[in-house]
């Protein structure tokens, strides 16, 4: 990785000083310029885009939150953060920051009250399709397989993908809410400007080198600097050497802008910050409505299952790419599929598993064991290799379905693979960015993706407005209490 | 309505010139700077948020445009702009603006390859669930009801709603690249800023005022203003007292930001400018997927039927609310509905006709008369009264559904009508700004909800963000070529 070397102090002169300053105005970034203003830091935002929004306000708008949040509670759901810290153990793993679960899940519900009196609004109604943004404005719903198998039998199913109050996706909303925030904090934003250098003195970042329209303009910040410049998916070379799995032949279906190339990550990194799982990305597989999908099976290129179907669609995405090379079919037929609004078709079609398997260029024995004990499965209602949950159960290709069929989920045949990165800089429960030993690096701190994300190894939706918002509103009043101790 | 008088210029004394000055950038906005910079004039966007995006940024992303573009003739649809203007002047109507109309679907092509020009994508795939953006990146879809009764018989339906290539929503995406086209094009964008008053000389608009955190600025306008504000769903007396029903009961379905409070349409009255059709409002009644849910039927408090329930569902959501006070049900059974995805359930289950009307609180016979007769309509295929196609009609509440049920769709039991205004200023197909005798206000423009919708009476998906980047455009490229006349 090209590291973005860092100034030192004495060679340069500093134009303005404030107290923090943050880079990036996503979720991470704005909520760490509302936290550091009402800590009452003078706070300066640099954002590369001519406003507020990034990745973010291209999201669905779910916020992963839990413990007993309001909502939760408004919707008939009891949670608890040990019942939270135990799932997302177990979900996001393996190699999670558990320190930083424990904080994520203790401080959750004085989290979503904190977004609810900074002006985003959720309405308490369940919805209970899962996986993505609820097409209403419905609040809350489960977003990461809670109810499903082995999670279930882990922690005590709760939905906790909260979605701003809005009709369809959140997103923008979420960040037309936190862009108000921003410009009622009294921070001043700089933007399409770009950070190009982190500034130190004696091992302590002190400031920022920004460059903008009128020319280059040197920054001290007395609290901090905090990079919550996205994540890396849109910087190919990047992508090429740490995390070559989430590069999807369709640029469209990397999500980022395409300020996600990474900067934020190489100027920590260039301050001696330590990078972290930097191979980690998420992949969306978008299968919908996913209970009416999840009465299909799929299956890899040696025709065999490989998951429950019923699980989280982002979990299948990633066991589909990761480990089955994206050469993956949906085994389906007339009866289960009927029409499926997100438009997946039924590609081939057949009268048997195993002249279909020939049409798919995939074992036909293999298929036709696989959809013959998958039945016997079906009719007992039990699924003992995968435990899919019974109600999505039902034999595949026999009647009243007039044959078999398949739907094509290859990644080089137009499947849609969504992906993002989750890597980035080491970062501790309060936002703070630490080096290869483990120790703060005064005066930076880094969230949202520019930081390694609590989704370790694995992924629920809502996560990354999460730990986004939920450490970089941490970063912003940490940065504020250092720069009231460096005040002169 | 409260104008928002002009200033005298021999009153103001003018801290900065500029060509052309755009307030808001929303997607007419952008529009408006990215074409006036094309077009070589020095741009000044002044915005009230921090950042682009407006309400544009929460939208679905669908932009309607015909008349045969790339994107439709790949997807294999043949259109014409004679098509186009058949369908738009019969689905939008009465009272539609003719000549807006005929430059708009004109024009259509050039700013499809315009909009692609400047960096929006869009996937040659067509998407067969109307009315909403397609789930994955899909994008091109019918969002009009161009192939429903009467329209089908007044223009070959063919699909307009453009979607640019993002996964579900996309006008958090249309809007990032907008605002990067912003910023490429050297326009200076003043944020967090309000318009205060027009500054006219001798009927000209001239300037504009403009509040900064750092105080006042008087901004003189070789060229010319451009209007670019948004609409007023969020001015409760505006709406009081000109669009009632607008004024659903949950503020959440109101589609807008606080910024949509009338402002640009104040402003430009108190510069002279007509406004027109107020009372005009599109209200979207999320009805999905549509395909399924038209095999019910809708119902108001008398018990009949009112419409084609196959058609567009802004148009159903319209009639609804205005037309039969929100006072609707939706009648079907348990083999039609299944499940749903959007989380519309059957509130109501009875063994007949007039039992679910007791329940109702409708007229027992009325109910029971018209399920009987559309029932008989069902089995012979034809709908003689409304004419629903006939995939879509299958008699309701025989076996083998074990019953008859109603979906609860009434405006005061939480069912979600989502409006916005329609009505604005008037102006000219170069997006100049007239006045109560059809003359143009020299230097005034006005695009987007700003100035009054194409959608005259009623709506189609995609006419904002189409007629809004389509005018905006024009009036930026106007405001420019005026501009170098007034060079001094």
């Amino acid at each position: 990785m090209d590291q973005i070397p860092a100034l030192d102090a004495a060679d340069v002169r500093f134009d303005l000083t404030t107290d923090v300053v943050a880079l990036g105005l996503g979720v991470a970034g704005a909520s760490s310029v509302i936290s550091a203003s009402q800590s009452g830091a003078e706070v300066l935002a640099v954002e590369r885009s001519v406003g507020p929004g990034g990745t973010s306000a291209q999201s669905g708008g779910l916020i992963y939150l839990g413990g007993g949040t309001d909502l939760q509670r408004a919707c008939g759901f009891e949670d608890s953060p040990e019942n939270m810290v135990a799932f997302l153990r177990a979900a996001l793993g393996p190699d999670v920051d558990d320190d930083r679960i424990d904080a994520y899940c203790e401080g959750s519900t004085d989290h979503f009250d904190w977004l609810v009196s900074i002006g985003v609004p959720f309405r308490a109604s369940f919805c209970d399709e899962p996986n993505r943004e609820s097409a209403d404005d419905a609040g809350l719903l489960f977003s990461g397989g809670e109810d499903t198998y082995p999670f279930d039998e882990i922690a005590v199913p709760v939905p906790r993908g909260h979605k701003p109050q809005c009709i369809d996706s959140a997103g923008g909303f979420l960040m037309e809410r936190l862009g108000a925030g921003v410009s009622a904090s009294g921070a001043r934003v700089m933007a399409d400007a770009a950070a190009d250098a982190l500034i130190m003195d004696s091992g302590e970042v002190v400031g920022v080198l920004v460059r903008t329209d009128e020319g280059p303009r040197a920054i001290r910040a007395r609290g901090g600097v905090v990079l919550a410049a996205g994540g890396f998916i849109n910087n190919e070379s990047m992508v090429a050497e740490h995390c070559p799995l989430a590069h999807v032949p369709n640029p469209a279906w990397r999500i980022g802008t395409p300020h996600d190339d990474g900067r934020g990550i190489r100027l920590g990194a260039g301050a001696g910050a330590a990078t972290t799982r930097l191979g980690s990305f998420e992949c969306a597989l978008p299968l919908g409505p996913p209970h009416a999908m999840a009465r299909g099976i799929l299956v890899n290129r040696h025709g065999q299952r490989f998951i429950n179907e019923d699980t989280y669609t982002g979990r299948i995405g990633l066991h589909a790419l990761r480990d089955q090379d994206g050469a993956v079919f949906m085994i389906t037929d007339d009866v289960i599929h009927q029409r499926n609004p997100i438009g997946l078709r039924i590609g081939f079609a057949a009268a048997t598993p195993e002249e279909l398997a020939t049409d798919l260029g995939i074992p036909p024995e293999a298929l036709g064991r696989t959809v013959r004990e998958y039945n016997e499965a079906a009719a007992v209602g039990e699924d003992p290799t995968f435990h899919k949950r019974a109600p999505f159960l039902q034999p595949i290709g026999v009647p009243p379905a007039s044959g078999i069929g398949a739907i094509d989920l290859r990644v080089d045949r137009d499947a849609i693979y969504a992906t993002f990165t989750l890597g980035g800089l080491v970062t501790d429960p309060d936002g703070a960015a630490l080096d290869e030993h483990g120790q703060r690096i005064p005066g930076l701190y880094a969230a949202g993706r520019t930081a390694a994300s609590l989704a370790a190894h694995h992924y629920a939706s809502g996560i990354s407005l999460g730990d986004g918002s939920f450490f970089g509103r941490r970063a912003g009043r940490h940065a504020a209490t250092r720069a009231r101790g460096n005040h002169s």
